[in-house]
């Protein structure tokens, strides 16, 4: 038989979705800001046949990652804690409907005593393995609350969260420093790498923040600099901490995330010498489907 | 002559002052909500008259300490580079009035390539030096931005400010934590001692925050435990990257602030195996009227 795959990513503040035919080629894809945080309790089913509805013939399969297997989403898909493979999200999917819609559980994993989780970024990372054909690789997610994973075998080994992009916006607009910053001006990429080479110095997050403005008080930052500033702060110092617990200096890193982000995190990894190689944000959908095939390997092929 | 002294520290929110006779006794005390934003341009002699005008007789100095010095307050007294000592901020009075009124200058350091400024602390430090009658110290001034200063020879020699307090605002009440986090809740020492040493761990601010995020998902930390956890996480990063410039092992760490930060403090240098003295917040009237002494050693006695 020869399914169609409905692959959705309905995170916090949006939901993404595409069609994809039997032989994993994208049909049509649709967004919306409609993130399970705009979505009322006891709603998500009717939201989604709004949104996804159409596509949803006799026949398909439809597989949703991201916050909608959250506490507050459409229904709780308890984390499958690692070291996690391919293999055991599949077997752990929180079927809505047994074998036509099912959410993808997220990962959690254990830094010491503390726990850390993620949801969404467990399928780009298998579809980026899926697209590559490797099964060992350490990965950097760039986003609002980052994600460094390192990958052995095909199963995500580890991984920390980093809540810079959460930091960025913080600073750059509720702080004292958002009074000499224009948070959306236009990266300044010299600026952005003097924040990166800053950020390695001693003294730490806390002290090198308020550079941003003492360096505005002296004139040496203007505020469609200071952005580009704080962010490469943010991200070296997400850098300076994350590269502690890389897999070894000759696997390269992996950028999985938007064309912007990625760029700067690309920047910010080759001032420092690290080697990193930056993969197209659509692996969600990749990661999706081969676990379509994984599920149903003669329906999609 | 016998002159009283008018001790007034105008900082960005609050306005403070106090009524010392030639002998350095307190008589009367003031405090507003009126720091320097909440001043229109040109209001401030308006403002200081109507708060402190009764005190001024004819022969009444007034010095004044904080942001008034500041480009956005009544003048601007320029920085005094360190190394810095009580004479050069003592020559450095902007007067407003000669001998009559005047603003005590901040100070400016360079950490590398990188300014940094406090304005208000120096005095209290001063002020300090002046009561414990030493020359050569290590001082932590906690708050929304921190400072950690080294004298030696009674000159500030160098500082470092820290956005501790503004970070802990941030988290608290603006982050994704504070969705389980009650921000005014008293303070649990455990999970503040907790959070202290979690922050020295590998993996830094950034990665450390999403701690208090995950560690509630898993029901470790409720909303009255989570202030606690936060205010830990930064204060121990905070005397994690500033012990570093510390003098030597055997001097130890004077803190200048009020009761309840003190008191955290304390408790994280403690936890961190360093030795700390906690003097009272009224150093900066002992400062201010040290530098009414210095200038006329006849009149203040």
């Amino acid at each position: 038989m020869q399914r169609k795959l409905v692959a959705v990513d309905w995170g916090t503040s949006s939901l993404r979705g595409v069609l994809i035919n039997s032989e994993g080629i994208v049909l049509e894809k649709r967004a919306f800001p409609q993130g399970i945080l705009q979505v009322a309790h006891g709603q998500f089913q009717h939201v989604f046949e709004q949104r996804f509805g159409d596509w949803m013939g006799a026949d398909t399969l439809c597989l949703i990652s991201g916050m909608a297997g959250s506490r507050q989403g459409w229904r709780e898909a308890p984390y499958c804690p690692c070291p996690s493979g391919f293999e055991d999200i599949a077997q752990h999917l929180q079927w809505i409907e047994k074998d036509r819609m099912g959410i993808v559980p997220g990962l959690s994993t254990w830094n010491d005593d503390t726990p850390d989780v993620m949801r969404g970024e467990e399928i780009q990372i298998f579809g980026a393995l899926a697209a590559q054909q490797i099964q060992t690789a350490q990965f950097v997610l760039p986003g609002t609350h980052s994600k460094w994973a390192q990958v052995l075998d095909g199963k995500i080994a580890a991984f920390k969260t980093f809540m810079t992009g959460e930091f960025y916006a913080l600073l750059s607009q509720h702080s004292i420093l958002a009074k000499t910053c224009l948070p959306d001006a236009p990266l300044k990429k010299e600026v952005f790498i003097d924040g990166v080479m800053q950020s390695q110095k001693s003294g730490g997050l806390l002290h090198h923040a308020f550079s941003a403005r003492s360096l505005a008080l002296f004139e040496k930052l203007n505020p469609a600099q200071s952005s580009s500033y704080i962010s490469g702060l943010l991200i070296g110092e997400e850098i300076k901490s994350a590269k502690a617990d890389r897999l070894d200096d000759s696997t390269p890193f992996l950028i999985l995330g938007s064309g912007q982000l990625t760029q700067r995190y690309g920047f910010a990894m080759e001032a420092l010498g690290l080697s990193a190689t930056a993969l197209p944000d659509e692996v969600t959908w990749t990661g999706l489907w081969a676990l379509a095939h994984h599920l149903f390997p003669q329906d999609f092929i």
